[in-house]
This record gives structure tokens, C-alpha cells and sequence, in this order.
């Protein structure tokens, strides 16, 4: 039986935003309260708190964060402030839909309000991030729901990255697929790839995932095919930082690898995400802005010992993008989507 | 120009092995003198050095080692020690063949030998194990020089693990005919995969390639195939630590996904490894023996900090084996070998 995998990533408590700080894990669960801009654009990104879901969350307070204690004469002025918040908070990591996304529906919330007072845009914005909040529950659950269909009694299943509670307000995306399929009483194993360079497989989803009492192997993520050559692995699940309109999706780095790797062994690879993870205003992956993080991530483990000759160049991007010709089905809150993806992205997400 | 990347791995100086401690780099380059045979099989194991022809030139002075101060009435009391020391050496890694291969060519040479003495056998041991390396070296040469005429002018080649200089004796497989090509004047950039868990590629191949002013830029594992979308890399080299009959090549864990995400992408995939590197006893790559090392390697990084919870699983494969219809071609001391494997290697090694 699978212990029920209870935490709250992101909240609201005391007057600030208490968080997870996942850079301490595996060795201490300690939260970290953020009480000014700077501390949480910062702990964006330095990774105390990731997983597009999760940011979608922290961006969401973050917002109410910048501007609660705004003096301005009118709610103009106010909403001058909500753009700076917004531009700054968004600068902080530009590939995760799900950042601008919650950014961008306070702003729509707020905008369409019938407030009249500065008070009352504030106490809007707060409480249209506490909805989306909520509403990031649901939706992982409904992932879930959807998505443990896919799975079978006996499945082994290989993961990359963080995408469990720790991604997500409090279940996960694609580890709460495994989470839910487990509660079916389905015997699921998985191995997790560890993915380097920040290591979000290896620090958290083994630290979730032996929490929640799930049969659990890392591997180094350059095993993966040979495992799959194998026959050990019946399905990969990842999340998505991105989807776009044809089903071309941002995720972590190496997940493209994963998805060529399952191709060439057929073995479907699933894509979990929300709605919120979709952005239909661009058509292809071509479009989705890459991150690309310090040398230091690749170069020194955690910024310590160097590992690498020093002054050698570095190449460091934060994600790839999968193409949806390479996806089995995206597991969304909405149901599974399946190829041809233009036309079903359409309609589950404008439907 | 490139400086002229000149270092011996594995020499006999005063009495003792003296190795190049790999495991010290890219911090400091120290040299380990060995004197017993139980220090000889922890540095094995331990990778201080490592790289299948290297192996293969300090087994070969192991052997000698374990013997020279055999106090045996006769050349069987001798021939006994002899394999019981060609044993233990052997028990430290399973899967690089050229380990075996040196052992027993000194084992058949002293077999064969017309010496009458124990001491006669004891200098042609030496001699033999002195003979191996200086072959070593020409045979990466030869590499090289057949190796090059398969790079173009502004190639960018993707690499992994370490094949250059600290691999071998004093030159290199794959990183060889890097060397061979620039030599020749054709401006090479290198992408050096990083190759977790051990990270030789990040330790090892970019300090080398640093010391021979070729441009490099490390990578993580997971993210070759990204880069190979995106037109990157139009050749992969990797070495091999045994490569049988049908061509079937085992190599660090990750050549194999390599070697998949090449052929998904049209990108020549080739192999580089001395004649001392083939077994064609083996007729399919499932009969090499993989060694599986430490999870400790993969959970924390070079046995420090934790990086994964506590007592989970882990799999930690040393090696891979990659089918030879995934390979383009092998690079060998004598000449390269292309498809059908079976018949054009048996042509190339026996004949």
C-alpha cells in the first residue's frame, strides 16, 4: 500500500510565501518563508522552488507579493506595479509556461474586476492566486485520474526530472500518474533517471517517491537506452515545461533524448501536463524560448570541487524540446490527447 | 597548432608502475608509484587508471610485478604464481578485454619461450610487458592515421568518455584520431560528454583536449541528441573496451544511447579501438561480460555528499553494448572495417 504522498510545495502562510527549499533535499525537509521580491526571484532561480506547475503557484503569490504593500492613489497606479512585478518575476526562468501563465491570469483577473479600491485589486489578486493554487491540485489529481490508465499492473516506468509533488503544488504530474495508478492498486516500478546537470531525479523524485513507498532504482540518465534495449522499461513519462500547438514540448534537458531512445526501442513516451503548461499562440517548438543556465551547474556539482578543466567551454541549456511526432499521448487535467495533436490540442484546451 | 598532447599513462620507472592517478584530475597531475599487487588491482578498480589499452599495458607490467620477486625452484613453480597473479589482476574489471588480452599474450610468450631459467622468464615477462606498450602507442597512431581521413575540415565531433592520451599508453583511440585530424590541419570542435557517473569525459577528456589547445565544450549526457537536432555534431568517435565478432562493441554506459540517437539522426557513428580491443570468441555482444560498479557512484558524487535518499536502488552498469548495425564504421590499428562486421573483422584481426 502506497503511503499517501501529503506535502504543500507552495503556500501561503504568515504573511509570506512558504516554500519547499529544494536545493536541501534529499537531506533536510526545511521551508523557506519569502517575504520580499528579491529573495523569491532569486529563489527561482537558484531552484529552491521548480516544476512548471509549482512556479505557476509561486509566480501566482508572488504577484500579490509585489504589490501588497504598494502605496499608489488609484488602482492605475496599481496596476503599473502589477506590470513591473510580472516583467521581473518573468525574467527569472522563460521557458515554464506556467509561470506566465498564472501571471498573466491575475493580471486578466484583475483587469476585469469590478473593485473600485487599491484594497480590493489587492485582495483580488490574492485570492485569484490562492485559486490557482487550489485549482493546481485538482488538476494534478485529474492527471492522474486520466492518466493511470495508461499503466498496467506489473509496468516499469522510467521518469526524468522532478515531477511529482515537489513540481507541483502538492501531487505531481507524471508521478502522479504513478501515484494514482499505485492507488489502483497497480504494482508500478520506476526508474529515475537522475538528470543531470541539477540532479532534480537523483534528489527528489527518489526522495518522493521512497517517501510515498514506491520500488524505486536511479540510473545515470545515459542508461536509459540501454535499459529500454533491454526490455526493462514498458513506459517513459515525462512533464512538460512547454507544449505548443502541434505537440512539440519543452521539458527538461534530455527529455528529447528519452523520446528518441523510446522511439527507436517502441516504447510509448507519455507527456503529463495542465492545461496551464499549454501555450497555443506559438505552433511549433522552434518558438519556445530555451533557457540556458551557468557553465558552473555542468562544470562544478553544486558549485564545489571543480569537475571539469577550468576555462573550457560549457554548453548548459535547461531543457530540449520533444516533437510531438515522437509523443505517444500528453496526459492532461482535461484527458489524454492524442496525435493528430494540432487539431486535439485545439480542441481539449480552447474547448 | 596544436601542442603536441605527449604524456606516458603507464610506464616501469624505478622498480615500480608508475601511473598518471587519474582520479586527481583536472586538479593536479600526480603520478602514483606501484610496488604490490594488491595496491595494482585497487588502483584498477578504483579507475586511477582506466581506458582498455591502458589496462592493457599495466596488467601487462602487473604481471611482472607479481612475479619478480617469486622465490620458485622452477619455470612450472613460476608459470603457477604466474596465473595466479594473471587471475587476481583479471578479477578487477571484467568487461575491457585488452586487460585479458596483454595477460595472456605474456602468459603464451613465456609458454613459448626457450629460457631456461626462472630469471629468463622473469626478463621476458619484463620484456614482453615493455613490448605491449610500445605497441600501444604505435597501434593509437595507426588509429589516428586511419581514423583522421574520416574527419572533414570544421567537423564537430561528439565524444564520450575518455579515448585520448590518459586511456592508452601515450595517445589515444577516438580522442587519437581527433589528434590526427588536427594534425593534418583540419580545424575539429569537440563535444565532450561528461559520462556520469564516473564523469571521465568532464575530468579527463577536457583536460586533455585543453592541453592540446583543441576547442572544446563539455555537455551532459542527456543532452547529445538535443544537439545533434539542432546540426551540431556531424560525427561521433567512441572507443571500446571489447568489441566481438558481429561488430556488437561494449563501451562506457551511454555509448549505446549515443549510438541510437545517431542513427535517429543520420549522424555517422563510429568506433575506435586497437586490434588488442577485439574478441572474436564471442560471437554477439550479449556474451560480454558487464561489470556492474558501486551504486555509491551514482548516489553521491565521488562517495561525498548525498545526492539520492537514502537506501534506494540503484543500477549502475559500467558498460553498454552497442549493436554493430549501429556503428559506421571501426577504426582500427589496421585499417577500418565496415559492414558485414562478421566477415570484414575476421578478415582484419585474424588475417
Amino acid at each position: 500500500m502506497m503511503n499517501e504522498p501529503h506535502l504543500q510545495t507552495v503556500a501561503w502562510k504568515h504573511n509570506a510565501i512558504r516554500l519547499i527549499d529544494q536545493t536541501r533535499l534529499p537531506e533536510t525537509l526545511h521551508y523557506v518563508d519569502i517575504r520580499g521580491l528579491k529573495t523569491l526571484w532569486q529563489a527561482i532561480k537558484a531552484m529552491k522552488v521548480r516544476g512548471a506547475p509549482a512556479l505557476g503557484g509561486t509566480a501566482a503569490l508572488g504577484v500579490y507579493l509585489g504589490i501588497k504593500n504598494a502605496r499608489v492613489k488609484n488602482i492605475s497606479g496599481l496596476m503599473k506595479i502589477m506590470d513591473e512585478v510580472i516583467a521581473y518575476i518573468g525574467s527569472s526562468r522563460p521557458t515554464a509556461r506556467n509561470l506566465f501563465w498564472a501571471m498573466e491570469r491575475i493580471r486578466r483577473a484583475a483587469q476585469r474586476s469590478s473593485a473600485k479600491t487599491v484594497e480590493g485589486i489587492k485582495q483580488l489578486t490574492f485570492k485569484e492566486a490562492q485559486k490557482i493554487i487550489a485549482e493546481d491540485m485538482i488538476s494534478c489529481r485529474n492527471i492522474g485520474r486520466f492518466g493511470q490508465t495508461l499503466l498496467k499492473d506489473n509496468d516499469t516506468v522510467l521518469t526524468i526530472c522532478n515531477t511529482g509533488i515537489l513540481a507541483t503544488i502538492d501531487y505531481g504530474t507524471a508521478l502522479g500518474v504513478i501515484y494514482s495508478a499505485v492507488k489502483q492498486g497497480k504494482r508500478i516500478k520506476v526508474y529515475a533517471c537522475e538528470t543531470r546537470p541539477m540532479l532534480q531525479g537523483a534528489r527528489l523524485t527518489t526522495w518522493e517517491l521512497k517517501r510515498a513507498g514506491i520500488e524505486t532504482a536511479l540510473i545515470c540518465d545515459s542508461m536509459a537506452a540501454s535499459l529500454m534495449s533491454q526490455g526493462l522499461i514498458q513506459k517513459v513519462i515525462a512533464g512538460a515545461d512547454r507544449i505548443v500547438a502541434n505537440g512539440d514540448t519543452a521539458n527538461k534537458i534530455g527529455t528529447y533524448n528519452l523520446a528518441v531512445a523510446s522511439r527507436y526501442h517502441n516504447v510509448p513516451f507519455y507527456v503529463a501536463a495542465p492545461a496551464s503548461t499549454f501555450d497555443l499562440r506559438l505552433r511549433t517548438g522552434k518558438e519556445i524560448p530555451i533557457e540556458e543556465r551557468p557553465g558552473d551547474e555542468v562544470t562544478k556539482l553544486f558549485f564545489k570541487k571543480p569537475i571539469a578543466a577550468a576555462g573550457i567551454g560549457v554548453y548548459n541549456p535547461a531543457f530540449d524540446v520533444t516533437p510531438g511526432r515522437l509523443i505517444s499521448a500528453i496526459i492532461t487535467d482535461r484527458g489524454i490527447v492524442k496525435a493528430p495533436y494540432t487539431k486535439n490540442i485545439r480542441n481539449i484546451i480552447k474547448g
